[in-house]
């Protein structure tokens, strides 16, 4: 619980190597999670190899921790062992749409937090890259995945060097609505971002990126329209060519 | 790590509420959980009352749980939240695609996993409903949520009254791949799937749905073509009705 609560992002690492008996503890608490009708359709990359590492890092964008974090974990949605055990037998269904697409990325997703949170236990440091997605299909070739593995998040792992402050939260009432949701009016919002807003680090985010407010920096250069449109297209594409269809 | 190594889905609920002060903390924990650039596109909305259990039964095909738990928590992607903050700050920023459905779904399940590993760190036991995608229009209008918040997965939480033994899984080499994903020879896969279609439980499947084998009552019975198609069109066709778009 207190493990939970005081968890932060851990962007640099000390050089040490986490035991073997370490790193297979934490894949084991992954694959103890719980998961869609028991099919497990997930599979973990392990990347220690220097190398191999210094190939992710451009396609994690150059986050420094890719490199400089002893283990770094791909997990993967992984339709095809599941697709592969069924061809086998004689069977096949159908998993190549949005639906089974979210089914997988939760189940990914809960293998991911439950590593996280072993690492955590064990006093390692963790930090997700959510840029697992954006070039999922360059991943996806330097790790030598077949149709139907899909690239969905990506975890460093080590010993601490930096410990951060914790980051800031929404107030929970922001998060949680009982029976209803409550649809916030605007100054609902207003009251429930000051926080953010008012911290010394997101004024010197707005002051450089020469904006008016928070807003505008995560909706115009964060996370603006056109990278979101372009990464989007460029997932879709590449699961079309797997045989994926998002038409009605 | 103990706790995340003996997981179990808790099916059987005792009666008692949970203690106001508890679920404040699993919701905490779930809130402190990493997330793509703290945006929190994540809402919970907490069921306790019957009348709306009762209704939300069906929508989760009658698993009994949904009404004897004490607690149903539904997790949704929450895009409204976030997009309002920007309008009122004169900015958008397009989250209506393929790319910010996973990253939304992936950091929804991240906290709900927290929750999940919280409430059983009371002693407490969860399970998932992977059901509340199936049936997200239906839960959408229920809940009262807006567009541009979807419910992904839910959770039941409350005292065990049974506790079953824990499920199987593939030995973890069937999951893990070091540096590269090393594909299954068809024997491999045979050898991986064995002990699972061992199980005297599968063996029951099997005979009950007049199968050959376990892959075929998966494939065939448990999730077939036609549902899977069904209600990943129907998904889609909501979203789309959200102004979401899945055209390249």
């Amino acid at each position: 619980m207190d493990l939970l609560k005081s968890h932060r992002s851990i962007r640099k690492y000390k050089l040490d190597t986490i035991p073997d008996e370490w790193l297979n503890d934490i894949l084991e608490c992954g694959i103890r999670a719980s998961n869609t009708g028991n099919m497990q359709l997930y599979s973990v990359v392990v990347t220690q190899d220097p190398e191999m590492k210094e190939k992710l890092s451009p396609l994690h964008f150059n986050q420094p921790m890719v490199k400089e974090a002893p283990v770094l974990l791909t997990i993967c949605i992984d339709f095809n062992r599941f697709l592969r055990w069924c061809k086998i037998n004689n069977t096949h269904t159908d998993l190549s749409n949005l639906l089974w697409l979210l089914n997988g990325s939760i189940d990914a997703s809960i293998v991911a937090q439950n590593m996280s949170v072993a690492a955590e236990s064990f006093g390692l440091g963790i930090c997700y890259l959510g840029t697992a997605l954006y070039n999922a299909p360059e991943i996806s070739e330097l790790l030598g995945l077949p149709d139907g593995v899909i690239p969905v998040t990506a975890l460093t792992i080590g010993f601490s060097e930096v410990v951060p402050e914790m980051n800031d939260r929404l107030p929970q009432r922001a998060i949680v609505h009982f029976e209803h949701y409550s649809d916030y009016s605007e100054s609902e919002i207003g009251e429930l971002y000051k926080e953010k807003e008012e911290l010394e680090s997101s004024q010197k985010f707005i002051r450089e990126n020469g904006k008016q407010n928070l807003a505008q920096v995560y909706a115009e250069v964060r996370y603006k329209s056109s990278d979101s449109v372009y990464f989007s297209e460029k997932l879709i594409n590449w699961l079309e060519g797997q045989g994926f269809s998002f038409d009605v």
